[in-house]
């Protein structure tokens, strides 16, 4: 039995429901890989909780789950102890980095701890964006040199492996154009838009659900989607793309008339994150609202679903889609990529 | 720069499709990953082509284009040695398995081929159902026991990475439904009768455009169905299933007034692979026609399109489709398993 000891950064929606759903996996990961995970440290943005010995993580997304905070954990739990200190304070073989995306603090306290956990040899698994956005060549290069794994599938499209199939099994192709819906909320405000809502109303329709979180903006003028299409086209185009190479507009880019009419004609828009191989072997970058026919390979996508379509030289054109209704896939990106870390499959891949 | 020695058993569409856009490649190959493939022998039903310096594997393809066989290769060419021959002789690091399915011949020449190339200590690449339906579990045993790499994501879906998302990506979850279109011509062949034409009309329709091969009892009995669901069910759910363990019925199970009456509702037939999780923990497993209609998962499957859908636990219900116009995806699945095994993806996964 091979033990791993995680420190998470980050408890919102990701990071609890990664200890719930780890905790009620723990017989099936022992059996099935041989493995135990150990959850030696959690922080939130409240402060943290440290226990070499590990802490219960189904106490831990309970402390949670009742609006609490992880410095409260029973003898564990320290209020003077930020994410940070908890990461160059602990001894852990992996960082789960979930803390939200904060690109306006400079991608932290994500950045940092993940420098720090790859300094002191740690893999690093991350959903957070911002690190990614903000310092994709330097982490990896930094990964590389210190010979540790760094993996982000979480980053793009939710649960979806759309980062693991593009980086793995388009290996010897050539992309000759990626497209994506990676963002739900900008389909679903049109969608309502489209049935006729005013822009307050669709917008606080958005906002009540939870799929529409703050600072709104994020989302609604395309920031998130051409975030991810900066990490889908550095990781698997081989880009080096910052986010102001991406063109890029927002839902009210497109007026209501033409978003009824759309609907009117059985297509429907959404916020397309594209790269199109161009004649000098560059990519152009976009993310825009963008009418989707009925004949598009995107044009199956339902309200519910993010998705992917990858058009290649020898691998055909790939699409893939995911329907998430709650966030645990997309917590559990974490343990997708903590398991490709540990699970040894060098000689067959039998699950 | 790393040398890697091949020998490919096999020149049919795949194999002759492999040599063709492997040799095409080779300066992405070298730039990209520092690989260089070296073709040492080739193997088709006349005969075999041996050369420790390499064949030219444009020549190859040319052959074989040609309506050749490989044996007539300048000086390397041998009338007189079979695949099994070839397999023996060679000095080789990984043989490419592409001889036809041929279970009648208890899987053979490709079964012996593996198991000799596994007990020389080379990686197996198959795109080839034969042996992995007939030995399943003893070749995984024997590539462990060898420590070589086992890998045959080309034998479902042609280039859809179905096997290896299964595999990989869905790692710690419960898969409580699998669903695949895992074969075209079934889906082109009812499609036909349900758009009026008769049985012996739409049969020579599917012969004449080659994508029904002989004998076409493979394909129109869900023999190819359910010897994709064996290798999915033993893969990825952990099943130890044989091809009678597969409720099958082929495409004359369906009457014409049932295949016209769905197409004028809208839905349509597909002859469907699934495997669905009971209370007591084993799949039943099917592959049957059946009725899709628009709101299924593999609804939006066009005709030229394969596809699955993966229902799990932990990461949401997940689909798959390619659409593949030629040969080229399923034969290039061949690299795609190659370079899995050789480019070290261990710190990062950018392409």
């Amino acid at each position: 039995m091979q033990n791993v000891r995680i420190v998470l950064v980050g408890l919102g929606n990701l990071g609890r429901r990664f200890c719930e759903t780890a905790a009620a996996k723990a017989d099936l990961l022992a059996e099935r890989y041989g493995l135990r995970l150990t959850l030696v440290g959690a922080a939130d943005s409240r402060g943290a909780a440290h226990n070499p010995a590990g802490l219960d993580m189904a106490k831990v997304s309970a402390i949670k789950e009742a609006g609490g905070t992880v410095s409260s954990y029973p003898d564990a739990g320290r209020a003077d102890m930020d994410a940070i200190a908890l990461v160059k304070a602990a001894e852990a073989d992996i960082l789960l980095e979930a803390s939200p995306v904060n690109l306006d603090a400079g991608a932290e306290p994500g950045l940092t701890c993940i420098r720090t956990a790859m300094h002191k040899g740690w893999h690093v698994v991350t959903p957070n964006k911002g690190p990614l956005v903000t310092a994709f060549a330097e982490l990896h290069a930094l990964a590389r040199e210190k010979s540790v794994a760094f993996r982000y599938d979480g980053t793009v499209a939710g649960g979806l492996p759309a980062l693991n199939v593009g980086c793995r099994d388009l290996r010897g192709a050539d992309v000759l154009v990626l497209e994506a819906v990676p963002n739900l909320v900008t389909g679903y405000v049109m969608d309502l838009l489209a049935s006729g809502l005013t822009w307050d109303e669709a917008i606080a329709k958005a906002l009540a659900s939870g799929a529409l979180e703050s600072p709104p903006e994020w989302d609604l003028d395309g920031w998130d989607a051409a975030a991810k299409l900066v990490i889908l086209a550095n990781a698997i185009l081989g880009c080096d793309a910052k986010l102001d190479d991406v063109a890029r507009a927002g839902v009210s880019s497109v007026s209501v008339a033409d978003l009824i009419a759309a609907r009117q004609r059985g297509e429907k828009y959404r916020l397309l994150a594209k790269a199109a191989l161009q004649d000098d072997g560059t990519y152009a970058l976009s993310a825009l609202p963008t009418r989707i026919g009925p004949q598009h390979p995107l044009g199956f996508l339902g309200s519910r679903q993010m998705g992917i379509v990858y058009t290649t030289d020898i691998y055909g054109t790939i699409t893939f889609a995911i329907e998430e209704l709650e966030p645990v896939p997309s917590a559990m990106t974490m343990l997708r990529d903590l398991l490709d870390i540990y699970v040894d499959d060098a000689s067959t891949l039998v699950i």
